[in-house]
């Protein structure tokens, strides 16, 4: 059976501005490692497994060609360009009529969905898990996700709950699947610590298995019109249709897969892992991702910093780096980019984005 | 009588860094007037009274072009730059012998000097300060202050003491010269408490009226090298002696014309003023020169704030502005150029210096 990867790189990631721009988000910084942008290690981390030709990235039009820059070494045709920024259903739609346009109706395409964004250690166990999860999709007709053993009650993720062990509360068994019962929106403090402890709740990593032909009966079921798109994306690609791909794609619905396939599935597993990952949401992350100095500091870049502790300075490296200094500050974050600051405490990082809303409202788009 | 300003501009003024420079320090800034640099100011102040043939500015080798290209309306040869950095004394000791190189020796001439980096309100009160002070030493054999009445316990400033007036303790009278018992150093707070209401303390403005022979005969007196090195310059200005101006200069004494001359002199006297004045040491002090907003932040040029209060945000004006944001802080200074950024609280802005001697041990001189 033929394996694929398909990477979902179409993510705006506003919340590191001033690094992240419209046209360089979150995915193309090098935010976790100092040399590789995200999707680089993204690449890295699967390439052992699934070699470069069968990897796609499905990103917007605006993203192909930086993306395309960013990574020589992948055919220039497996960066699928979505019309418009629709929602990962679609993205996934897409994909999938990518590959049988490519391969055939009649091919059995087992797929892995990974993201270009996060932060994932451990790659070999990493990569384990991917295998065993695709072995899995390609033998069941399951709609497989990887759930991450959490470590700490956070609440900034979405979780996926199985039932209870019948034998107690004992961890789950990394990378052998388990029936969902449900998904779990992001959870309040006092949950958040029941779920990290219960052994039977995961991090929903974002990452999915499945035949293409499994992902496409759970559409047929649950998503009727994405799977009709589907088949029209197919005829469009051949110059077969009446339609063109962008015209099919634009009437696609704007839900993510979560929400409208695996939320109504019955078929749906995850495979636990214990893996290292972040889903580096803002620039608080870094303090996770990279490692503090003896005072808790993060500093990425040269910075002077005289009595900072717990915090986070980000100075984006390069020929025409600013000078930075910051003094007496405690539990901060300093970004800088050669044409644009961001000053805030840690725990403000998620409201970056109202400081982009706000210097488009006033006109610098160039900026954003 | 000839009536001359020397206004003194040599400072560095590092703790406006990023915005200050080694060539561009403090009085070459905008800092207090969105259009005007602090020694524009300081001439459009001074000029109503003394017209700019005879305003004479003493600065730096290094800053002698900037300045004369800030001021095209001032006679280049009135710029007179200091072979080295000594300190005030020379300073003054090199402006007499300018003046006496231009006027012959016999020329009766008396001198206002003034500051180029100091903020002062209220100019039409301001002239007649000076013009009063002028006056008085332009009949006294007086070396004459400015003391500014204090407004506030401020421990930041040097202090003038005049003996307690013998009917109480009444405001002293703007204007009429009263004779100085003694210079303060900085005081602490509680002291700073009993200056700013004892009726008979001054801020020390660092303004000086004298008649260049009351000067002379006062360096005469109390800094004989001084006096000895004035006249050696008259002569090499002349082309007559045998030493040059750079190698007589090289040799006076680096002391201040406070602590050499002022505090020395039995005839020293003060003038009261009841000016708005602030020095402008450090960016804290954009609070008290510029009118703060509703939440009692001061920004000058374009900043995206997001629940930012009590604080100093300097985003250098140009066309190669930055983009800054500012999020969820209370009491910062942020301050950018386009290669350089501060951030620390505002009572660690006196620390700035640390920062750009740190970037000097970093051999990053370019950002100083």
């Amino acid at each position: 059976m033929l394996r694929y990867a398909v990477i979902m790189a179409g993510g705006s990631g506003e919340r590191f501005w001033p690094a992240s721009r419209r046209a360089r988000p979150k995915q193309l910084l090098r935010l976790t490692d100092p040399d590789l942008s995200m999707i680089e290690e993204a690449i890295e981390r699967i390439a052992p497994l699934i070699p470069r030709a069968q990897i796609l990235i499905a990103t917007s039009e605006l993203l192909a060609q930086p993306i395309a820059d960013a990574l020589p070494g992948l055919p220039r045709e497996n960066i699928l360009a979505e019309p418009e920024k629709r929602n990962t259903a679609a993205c996934l739609a897409l994909a999938a009529a990518h590959l049988q346009h490519r391969h055939g109706h009649d091919a059995e395409i087992v797929m892995a969905v990974l993201t270009a964004d996060h932060q994932i250690g451990a790659p070999d166990r990493f990569r384990a898990t991917v295998a065993g999860a695709l072995d899995f999709a390609a033998t069941e007709d399951a709609l497989v996700t990887i759930g991450v053993v959490p470590t700490r009650p956070e609440t900034g993720y979405g979780y996926i709950e199985v039932a209870p062990s019948p034998t107690g509360d004992g961890p789950p068994e990394a990378g052998r699947p388990i029936r969902v019962l449900r998904f779990r929106e992001k959870p309040s403090e006092p949950i958040a610590r029941e779920y990290a402890k219960s052994g039977h709740h995961f991090w929903n990593s974002g990452m999915f298995f499945w035949r293409v032909s499994s992902l496409l009966r759970g559409l047929e079921q649950h998503m009727p019109n994405l799977a009709t798109g589907e088949h029209a994306m197919v005829d469009a690609l051949a110059g077969r249709g009446t339609r063109s791909l962008r015209d099919v794609f634009l009437a696609l619905e704007d839900v993510s897969v979560d929400i409208g396939l695996m939320e109504r599935a019955g078929n749906v597993w995850v495979v636990p892992a214990d893996f290292p990952w972040d889903d580096v949401g803002a620039w608080d992350a870094l303090e996770r991702t990279r490692t503090p100095d003896e005072l808790h500091n993060v500093v990425v870049g040269d910075a002077v910093l005289v009595d900072v502790k717990d915090s986070i300075v980000f100075n984006e490296p390069g020929a025409d780096q600013l000078a930075v200094a910051v003094i007496g500050l405690d539990g901060v974050v300093v970004a800088t980019t050669r044409d644009g600051i961001l000053v805030c405490p840690k725990d403000r990082a998620q409201d970056v984005r109202r400081a982009v809303a706000e210097l488009r409202r006033r006109g610098h788009e160039r900026f954003t």
